[in-house]
């Protein structure tokens, strides 16, 4: 039998989660059946779906059940193998519980090609996130060179590859941020002609005069990380036939924050023409190659930037959760559980 | 000289819109110069989106003047003409004053082919409303066999025609009307499978109800004519990928209705991954003949229906077009300014 840590949820929160949400268990593994694998944990990434998996309501992802491990994707190394796709040392991308050790039959498992980018990449820019991104501004959006585009959580693992994509077709890019300091990595790393800080903002009023300020030519597309404040100070300066591609909306997950009120946005989408559009990256995944082919020889000639947070050790990955709903990452969060496979 | 009587915007409302609001004035028409014509108003359309283009307020259509006349679709007939494309006695449609004789340079005037269809129903089913029916549910909505859609204002103007293309096309057609002799209409002349009273639902928690036992299988179109109440007792029942055509909002032209919250509105687009979009039929006038073809044929032989609600004379205007707003009216609201041409 072999010994695995992993991280439950211990209770569903009412609204926003605390430490007292998780609980760390450790339980024995059986033995590997036909078809099985074991792995180890390298890397685990945490991201903002996450809290909507910790409710009972119904989301596009299945709630967890209480008392069942986390989930999260994560790049592994095959440790033992009764699949016959996968042998040990192979180093895979997949979903597996938050939890050292874990036990898979291979489905949604993907081998990784080593040599194109640091293991951690797989998780963010040419992972989950860096595909949601190139979705949402090319399938979604459809942004259009010489168009004006607002980014928010415009250093996050999404919105920093949009800021990239956006500018390298020769779009107008506003980015908005949490923070002096990431505003400035915004415009300094990810190519954002101007980036607004929402947390020197004191209202969306004043945000939306900044933002008018930084598109003298109106906004035609935005990309929805967050709502709240931001969503509300887009909206006013939406140009006819603005696209909003709909990815987050991490300001309203745990109901923190007033909503604006509704009549305004919905009279503004009919008068402006405006496509407002949810998307989920699970439903383009026919897609994945197109992007891959796309990202990862950018990625391979460091044409493309990013920015991790890194938290240590399996126990570390509530704080850093509950760290990110916050804005308190900088890029792509990710949990350390274990060293890198020898060789990589 | 000719006296021509029209209708001026006396004042601006700050909210719903009264008699006090218009004021009837008589004028003395210039001779005409070179490329004008003089016209007799037969048959004038009013529609919601007036209510718009009496508030100062930026919106999809310029504002009216304080003291200026109203505009609206109207067919009339050729009186007296120094332009070259139109004699005395064409019939034709166009955007004139709230008036009984106009001077138009033909801008926007077109000949009407009077064989079609009765003169009233190009500013019906043939024409704007019909035509807006026809894009949203086509361009916009992409309804498609199988699917179940919802149509607000089920037996106005525009959503008469949309319940009847949808159900030729194989939809589930769901009707949402205001009072049991319009709901029977819908079902009885337009198609609807069913069609729910919206007056009669105490709120929109029982209208949402109402909508998910008409709609087992979920609503994938929701054609939206009126906000307020009834968009938000479609929401929660949009299915997955499901689009919502915003082509009108009268409940909130003039602010009378309590907003719904906003955040849930914004989790469905995303979750379900909604496209919500607004269209003005202006911006498709390319298409218009394509919409003749296929519809001119069907009114030519009878295979569309549509309802008239008819006021008498210009002084009438006023009281019909308030009456509109309150859903007083009964499909395509008009008001009959002369008789018609000799030979009609």
């Amino acid at each position: 039998m072999t010994l695995a840590r992993q991280i439950v949820l211990a209770a569903r929160p009412e609204a926003a989660p605390g430490p007292e949400h998780f609980r760390l268990e450790q339980r024995d593994l059986p033995p590997l059946g036909d078809g099985q694998m074991r792995v180890r944990l390298v890397w685990m990434s945490l991201d903002p779906y996450m809290r909507g998996r910790m409710s009972a309501a119904k989301s596009y992802a299945a709630p967890i059940e209480v008392g069942a491990p986390m989930q999260a994707g994560a790049v592994a190394e095959v440790m033992e193998s009764r699949h016959p796709g996968f042998a040990p040392g192979d180093v895979v991308l997949g979903y597996f519980p938050w939890s050292d050790m874990a036990v898979s039959d291979g489905a949604g498992v993907m081998k990784l090609d080593q040599g194109v980018a640091p293991l951690s990449a797989w998780l963010g820019v040419l992972g989950m996130p860096g595909f949601t991104g190139w979705v949402g501004l090319n399938r979604i959006a459809e942004g259009k060179a010489g168009e004006t585009i607002v980014v928010s959580a415009a250093t996050g693992a999404v919105g920093s590859l949009v800021c990239q994509l956006a500018r390298a077709r020769d779009m107008r890019v506003i980015g908005v941020a949490g923070g002096a300091a990431k505003c400035a990595r915004a415009v300094a790393d990810y190519g954002a002609d101007v980036c607004l800080d929402h947390r020197a903002a004191p209202d969306a009023r004043t945000l939306s005069r900044q933002i008018a300020e930084a598109a003298p030519a109106g906004v035609d597309v935005y990309f929805e990380n967050v709502g709240g404040k931001t969503l509300e100070a887009v909206l006013p300066r939406m140009n006819d036939h603005g696209r909003i591609a709909v990815c987050g909306m991490i300001a309203w997950y745990s109901g923190a924050e007033a909503p604006p009120p509704l009549p305004p946005a919905w009279q503004l989408i009919l008068t402006r023409r405006l496509r407002v559009q949810g998307f989920i990256v699970t439903d383009h995944q026919a897609q994945y190659g197109a992007f891959l082919a796309e990202l990862a020889p950018l990625v391979g000639a460091g044409a493309i930037r990013w920015q991790e947070t890194v938290a240590e050790g399996l126990e570390a990955a509530p704080a850093a959760f509950l760290s990110l709903l916050a804005g308190g990452n900088d890029g792509k969060q990710l949990v350390r559980i274990g060293a890198d496979p020898v060789g990589v």
